[in-house]
């Protein structure tokens, strides 16, 4: 049984802006399903702003195993509510890719709980990625490093956490570098960002992207079935304490009352 | 020069609850103060969220070199405009303290994008603080290990990010664990989050307890300056590019334009 | 085709003490690779240390997927150059789960650079093991908690590194509390410490222990090919640059010339 | 007071190469002690390799805060009782910076448990660091980058485990990347390794550079009193027991009896 991918565009460039939309005529989001699913592991179907609530209900959501997120010029208008659900689902269990300018996408900043900013520069540039930890899931049958003949840059310092893993660390021809890979876990979630996809590039038509992508798509993916109620904190009365205890002491709580959020 | 504190107090149990105003008289947050002020290297005062913006105005976190923050019942009280600027702070370079219940506070789970959930049980029953990374700052002339004879139970799992480092795991009476004192780093601010101190008991009167929130207000000091513009995302032009590039492929931005959020 | 797993053992208790070979008749170690070829997935065979090269030769290790290890009374008899082997194989991508009082032993004490160091009773009191991590891999299908009514006592400051993820916290009757799961990537390895399993208790037959050795040996599975010459450190000739540069400045090196180790 | 710290030189290239004792008459290690030196809260002194014990006797590494290492053509050279000497003292609270070729120093690798390994070109090209972490303490007082006109290049993949800190990422002219300054935790002792400082380039005559190692010293330096005994395993009996338990079930050791090591 292959992994539910759900590949989340913005697709508004995709749609309003000539350079963009010759390079991925169905849309950035299309072209990253369709290479996912060169990979028969794999079966990637796709959502946008645009479709009602964004595409991303419960259901779709909850039969979801790894989200990838592309966002840029839209990011306001993502529905707080929606982001609240995403991040759920997360914390349950479902892995989430971010891509790109997604950097500044809701549900990344909501996961990361810092600024994740970091400077940019527009000129088309070279990009070198380079495999910081070989033989990551991630990295799998990559070379020990990749070029990206014109890119946006993304320069540190990149305001994000420490990660769990740096998998990849970019090059670029005017003299920055940049965590490119970086792995996070958020409750049961997996989560992977991953820098290059400016949208007036090819970016996701090149084949050393399009493995990385599949490749994370995997790492990802959590086959456990996903937890429920991850926002709880149960009360455990005195009765059914392990150790047997007697209680003591002023309480607040009365029995079986919930607690405070 | 002192390191200057702000211990925030919900100051709501303080108030309306007889068990709690009994063990501390002037509220909480007077007692934890008064306790950093028995060191000369400290000096704390305290804010409250009945006050005028809670009593954190932006002029008073730019003066606060580390906040301690106790909240409970009222959560949901705290205005999410003083919640970010708290945020903010922290990522600019202040320290960040959270004390027992305020594991839900606006501010740590802001900071976390975790659900920082947990079980509990209010019995009065015994805790034991192990120090699990001795020499830390933050357990400097501690024990190896402390007891508390009277406290709310806490118990894994504590859905938080893996932390920095784990500087205490409690063990309580009714058998159950829980990672009692974590740090994290987020932006250029150090946060501690610190277990114990339930309001029914005399807890923040407790010497070792005293001696925790001392080092941890020195370690979370950072004596540099406090960051500016901590959310941007500064663009640099082709033309100030460290080494000499040309421009060259399609564009999205026109020059000098700011990016996306 | 199913992973290939080595359970290693000391084979010295298992031999020479009564009680230890009442309960594991065939070693521990046999007992161990039983349970792990419950599950199709695994194809789990032994080694001890009394065999040649402790049963660990080159070939062996190639061929070994992750390998499983279990010493207690005989650390320091096995040979410096075996375990710099085991080593390298980790460094590779062999998978290695180190169990119980193989805390001390010299491939874990290598790969963490610390002592490794715990406190210890052996009364046979009560452990109960937490999930700290719900749904990590190693805790798939286990209950939030669960007991072993004797075991041995290992207690806290346990002085290891930091760890990638703490995926169970003991408590113990005797009132302390223990990090009983622990993961580490060294290399292209990876590494977990797993808490129980004292000789003188039936501990590898109890279901859920059975249960995360099996989880375990999954998660440390990498599918990718083993990596070679991990512990070189070649040169990249000038000419041979990504970028074009001209070399400048003095020399200490001849070209082609091999670097200090 | 100031922090003791001592600087350590392999001094053999000092000594042996025109181009090294031209820039740095006195040895590497009495440039890199005069440049703390300049700083009144630092009183750095140096030891050599050549010295009886390296110049690191018991006594002398009691009495160190934070040790410096420079080494590059004779690591062999070194005697493994006097690194683990070293290594001891970083367990019991003693800081360690680790300097450019000292990636493969013994000390480092032993405490690492990875092969340290990198690629490298010694070609004189333009190294920028950025600077990842922003207002860490090692990085306070710098510009958000500087560069080095000439140095040798190391590109990764570095083979370290995860830091606690990324605080540097190097850029080189010839195309590669490199993390440049990590910081890890070992046991009490808190270590930074710092790529820069080719002993054929005046580097250590660089202010930026000078900044780095006294911020790099003083944020290594843990004023506690060193720990002991950090090796040790100690057996807490029954009958100490910090809960009232009762001896059960079979045993392996006697009453008193040290554990194995």
């Amino acid at each position: 049984m292959s992994i539910k991918a759900v590949v989340w565009g913005e697709n508004v460039h995709d749609q309003t802006n000539r350079v963009v939309a010759d390079i991925y005529p169905g849309g950035m989001h299309t072209c990253i399903a369709d290479g996912l699913n060169e990979d028969a592991r794999i079966s990637a179907t796709t959502a946008t702003l645009q479709q009602s609530e964004h595409g991303l209900t419960e259901q779709r959501l909850k039969d979801t195993d790894v989200l990838l997120w592309w966002g840029h010029a839209a990011h306001g208008d993502v529905d707080d509510a929606i982001v609240e659900r995403v991040v759920e689902h997360v914390w349950s269990g479902m892995g989430l890719i971010l891509l790109h300018s997604s950097h500044f996408a809701k549900p990344f900043k909501r996961l990361m709980g810092t600024p994740c900013g970091l400077t940019w520069r527009e000129a088309g540039e070279r990009e070198r990625l380079w495999v910081t930890s070989p033989n990551h899931p991630i990295a799998e049958d990559l070379p020990d490093h990749f070029e990206l003949e014109n890119e946006e840059m993304y320069g540190e310092p990149f305001s994000v956490p420490e990660p769990m893993d740096t998998v990849f660390i970019s090059w670029f021809q005017g003299g920055e570098v940049f965590r490119s890979g970086l792995t996070y876990k958020r409750g049961a979630g997996s989560v992977f960002y991953f820098r290059p996809g400016h949208e007036t590039y090819p970016t996701y038509h090149d084949t050393n992207i399009k493995k990385v992508l599949n490749n994370a798509v995997r790492w990802a993916y959590n086959p456990q079935q996903r937890r429920t109620n991850v926002t709880d904190a149960p009360n455990t009365p005195v009765e059914n304490a392990l150790e047997t205890i007697e209680e003591c002491g002023p309480k607040l709580h009365q029995d079986g009352e919930e607690g405070y959020k």
